[in-house]
């Protein structure tokens, strides 16, 4: 651990610090240049965009720039830290988004005292940038965000924290009971944790065949349900009309468990309450809700996806973030809608049940990796992701009507 | 002009759209740097700014970061053209950072309601930088918002349209009242323009040694004095205690006239008022408050600056700006102070009394520069600048208490 520390903290100070650096696209050496890419040259994409804004897309690097925007609320696992704190996450995202989706992306901290004041200083910078993806901003005020965020930007906004998650959930979990032969209309799921997170996810499986009905959602209480008083608008949305109280009630023939809470919450026993072929999603992180060697001990019929690189099917929202800017930006979607969001989920889905190229095995290190129980998710290097999940998002978009700009030619061919 | 106008506008928008972009300076190739980079490695860097905030410096790019921020009311020449359209002039100075200075800039634009939301917006994302430099933004409301920011942020704020010009007007005017044979404490200035830039120049003008009684201020109602009652608070500053009313008035026995208004406004025969050797700088752009040859055909003993790059004697900003704040960050000013800029000013004004290199003379296609009438300003692409400009500025911090960091060592050596 002092290792990881040292070399992480080596990474981020040396030789200079950060991760991300400005640099020039065009040349800028003679005189003549810079008379070009400022005065007097500037004035001309200035009128040009003065007169029709949408020339922005076309003189500026706006349409390529995603802003990563975060208020430091909720960073990473370790709570409210403030904006500065968050800043190496944020500069960390915005490298994920250049290295995975040849993005341009910044980060913003803000600072602030409302959620108001947050959103109006979000929505008065969004001109800016070509997209806005959110991170790290606390339940349930990220909601409230993202949702105000979206009305007011003509730009695609997204909660990754939450939708991103929901996505690459999403799209195992499809693949995890097709292995195990169930329908996802038919599933019982107990999702442990009613956050952003866990919301996202279960909405998204829903939009993806899920019954509401058959979710037993559980917070720090136990299952929510019609009786209780409590309840956020959010969790409400899920209050299940059951008997069903607490976290063992609700695997009693479950046939699916996604966690979205904390370290060790499942008891390893409590899977024998299972259905047979069981799924367990654990992506609490780093300690998933329960150990993948406990619950394979204790069932041999289940497959286990988590939050960690170090076990197989690791949910990484990696997978799919950077992929989805890339497509709704590529077309200048006006939001990212369900549509685009099931595409996405679709086409991660689809990428692990084809052959994997050499090259990603090489750098998972793997020597053959097979659709099955310990394949359901493709790998994060896997550069079929790029074209596939961009090119899916982006035909959504369009066919959905929130494109501003048609498919370009021969999109990722 | 229709070559300028295509030529510019393919500049901008080939191959692909805009000046500047995001990229890594760590290796993100494989799982391992990733892992460093994002979750899990960058929660310690996380860590170690939540427990000292000064390691935002340490371990982010936030010290060599400069936001360009404009609400894009006052865009170049061309008015109040609103956020968006003022985004290519701001990518264009995020270009004249990095090209000079090797600072990483990104630019912001703000749309906003009132003054007071404007500046709650840059308040709250100026954590993000490590410093924020405030550009086409009208007066009189870019006084407060500059003010107001000072106050609010712990990083320097400097607002270039009013400083930047400042000091460059100041560096050239010093080195013409030395050719002139002028003490800047004798002379009789005609300030022709009451705006930010006006009113700034002015400023620095009296740091430097002018008296601000010997100043005469014109606005569009002509001299600004101590009887009129439509006076701004910032124009009160130049109320003078006189009788002259009209330019011509200002004029007569002038030595110095300094333009920062609008295109030939100055009658050549006007010249004729003023005392023997005098100093015009008309920096009105592109077309100044006279022409030169009109000027010099005038008078042959008069020295003359404008904005213009075709013309000897430019007074561009780029000549301090990138330098001001290279010095600023390199040991972490609170603020830009006085001292710092009147630093910059001697700094800026005594390149030009050295031998020029011949590498300058070849960018700037000159057989020969030699300090005089014709060479009061340094040219913009003259090496020297970035070392002693900077090194100047750093020092002044240091010196006036508003350093938060030593002087690196051999700093700019």
């Amino acid at each position: 651990m002092t290792d990881i520390r040292e070399k992480a903290l080596n990474y981020h100070a040396l030789p200079k610090p950060g991760k991300i650096s400005i640099e020039l696209t065009k040349p800028a050496e003679t005189a003549q240049d810079l008379a070009l890419a400022y005065s007097p040259g500037v004035a001309e994409p200035v009128r040009e965009i003065a007169a029709n804004p949408d020339n922005a897309y076309k003189y500026t690097g706006k349409g390529n720039l995603v802003a990563v925007i975060s208020n430091g609320t909720a960073v990473l696992g370790l709570g409210n830290l403030g904006p500065l704190a968050s800043k190496p996450v944020m500069e960390g995202k915005a490298l994920l988004f250049k290295r995975f989706a040849g993005l341009d992306s910044i980060d913003i901290e803000v600072k602030h005292r409302t959620t108001e004041e947050f959103i109006n200083t979000v929505a008065s910078i969004a001109d800016t940038f070509g997209g806005i993806n959110l991170e790290d901003i606390k339940a349930p005020e990220c909601f409230e965000i993202e949702q105000a965020l979206i009305k007011r930007c003509n730009i695609p906004v997204f909660h990754d924290d939450q939708h991103g998650t929901a996505i690459v959930t999403a799209a195992g979990m499809i693949n995890a009971l097709e292995i195990q032969g169930k329908e996802i209309h038919n599933v019982i799921i107990v999702c442990m944790g009613a956050g952003a997170a866990a919301i996202a996810c279960m909405e998204l499986l829903i939009k993806c065949g899920a019954q509401r009905e058959r979710i037993y959602m559980l917070d720090r209480k136990g299952v929510i349900h019609t009786r209780r008083e409590d309840l956020t608008e959010h969790k409400k949305a899920f209050a299940n009309n059951t008997d069903r109280r607490t976290l063992e009630d609700a695997l009693t023939g479950a046939d699916v468990f996604v966690g979205v809470s904390g370290p060790d919450v499942l008891p390893p026993e409590s899977l024998k309450l299972m259905n047979e072929n069981p799924v367990v999603f654990a992506c609490s992180n780093p300690d998933p809700e329960i150990k993948p060697e406990l619950a394979h001990a204790q069932r041999n019929d289940l497959i286990m996806a988590t939050g960690r690189s170090d076990y197989p099917n690791q949910v990484n929202n990696v997978l799919c973030f950077p992929f989805i800017f890339r497509g709704a930006l590529d077309v200048r979607a006006k939001e990212i809608n369900d549509e685009m969001k099931v595409a996405a989920v679709q086409a991660i889905s689809q990428i692990a049940r084809e052959e994997v190229p050499e090259s990603v095995l090489k750098a998972s290190g793997y020597k053959e990796l097979n659709f099955g129980r310990d394949y359901i998710i493709p790998k994060p290097m896997d550069p079929r992701l790029l074209k596939r999940v961009a090119y899916a998002v982006a035909k959504a978009a369009v066919d959905s009507g929130v494109a501003q700009v048609e498919m370009p030619e021969n999109y990722m061919a």
